[in-house]
């Protein structure tokens, strides 16, 4: 038995999130099927981090146990043959027996990209959302500057979640605009249930004039999630990169 | 009666090309299913340009005659409420009875989009074409800049269209790279069935070695469709502008 890591990115539209789960179809589920012709066994994979349904991943990590070695440069080939293609492998390595791919991570970025025009662009459908014209970016910035630090982020996050600690720590909390488009980028050592995008939800209405950027403190403070924006749609966000 | 010239832009993915026919979705018959529910009578359309399957556009301009008028700020948003997503109309305005949104074009500007690293960007599966790493961009260059001016492109068209020249001018054929995107940019005074995605096939046999960048005048020359490279897929083409 050997433990092997993969990376890999996927366009999450027509997917229900990461996770296996009853009645739908999900990353997880179709990664596992792939790996199961490959080596005649199923195999139960752990993934880094649970996207929800509609949210894309740049770098995936997943972790699982294998009867036999394939070469680590040969592996992703033979998997992307099985895969369709909007989930791509593009890494694999034998890692320790005891490398966790969630409880490893030390910090992870997520991107969120909203487009800025009169009309939707149709290409960009599944992978930006659609804010119109006239945002204040100046001020989302502002805004965006006072996540960074550690906080209890229990205003921006969705309840329901068994996470016992709503304390994280944000590094980067960042806004880049190239023209039409704008991207958000965050770096925390972990989120709370749909933290990101309640951020970006709240972000776009300090952007819309709906909320001040100076409140974005108090917000935090308040452990409200009455007080924050709303959850920001899923197809925006993208896991970027998860950090050991 | 009035005659109105659309703007739209569309993500080709899910159809068999603009123009309508049996059997089979299309743009156009999808756009004349939702004029049809904005005027309550059917309308024929004619396009500027009949994109193939997969292929995708930017700008594709439309022209249709109406019963009556509905103000052209307001069309676009009426139009887009009954459109699928990944059609959009973005422009609209009342045009003079003799114009011909074919006809009457004096250039064209298509875009051919390749990617160029180890493995796919899933995100980027429908709008890029994958060609790995190791093109020599230079000679692409060089056999692009050889396309620019009048020429008989027999060698690089399909055959079976009923057009009678194959004589096209050529304004503009340039490669840009930006990271592992490859962009092809052509702009002439109209193109031949599958022209550009033949002049893109060979080009990247050119990025290969497979032809030298110095024949392709030779091969323009010789009218022989042989002597080129295979057609590109559809998925990299976009046509990017019309001129009038």
């Amino acid at each position: 038995m050997s433990r092997i890591k993969l990376e890999l990115s996927y366009d999450g539209t027509n997917y229900h999130g990461w996770q296996k789960q009853n009645n739908a179809v999900t990353i997880q589920e179709t990664l596992e099927r792939s790996l199961c012709k490959i080596y005649k066994t199923s195999i139960e994979t752990t993934g880094a981090s649970r996207t929800d349904t509609g949210v894309h991943a740049k770098q995936q990590v997943v972790t699982f146990q294998v009867p036999f070695t394939i070469p680590s440069e040969r592996l992703p080939y033979a998997l992307n043959a099985n895969l369709p293609p909007d989930i791509v492998v593009y890494n694999a390595s034998e890692v320790p027996e005891d490398f966790h791919p969630r409880y490893h991570a030390v910090q992870k970025t997520y991107s969120y990209t909203m487009l800025m025009r009169k009309f939707m662009d149709p290409m960009l459908r599944n992978s930006v959302l659609f804010v119109a014209e006239g945002l204040d970016i100046e001020k989302m910035q502002y805004a965006a500057n006072q996540f960074v630090g550690t906080h209890d982020f229990s205003a921006f996050r969705t309840v329901g979640s068994s996470v016992k600690s709503s304390v994280r720590t944000i590094y980067k909390s960042e806004l880049t605009q190239s023209g039409e488009i704008l991207e958000y980028h965050i770096t925390g050592d972990g989120f709370l249930y749909n933290m990101v995008r309640i951020i970006v939800g709240t972000l776009i209405e300090v952007g819309r004039g709906n909320i001040l950027a100076e409140e974005i403190s108090e917000i935090i403070a308040s452990k409200d999630r009455n007080q924050a924006g709303k959850t920001a749609p899923p197809q925006g966000l993208c896991l970027e990169a998860i950090y050991y």
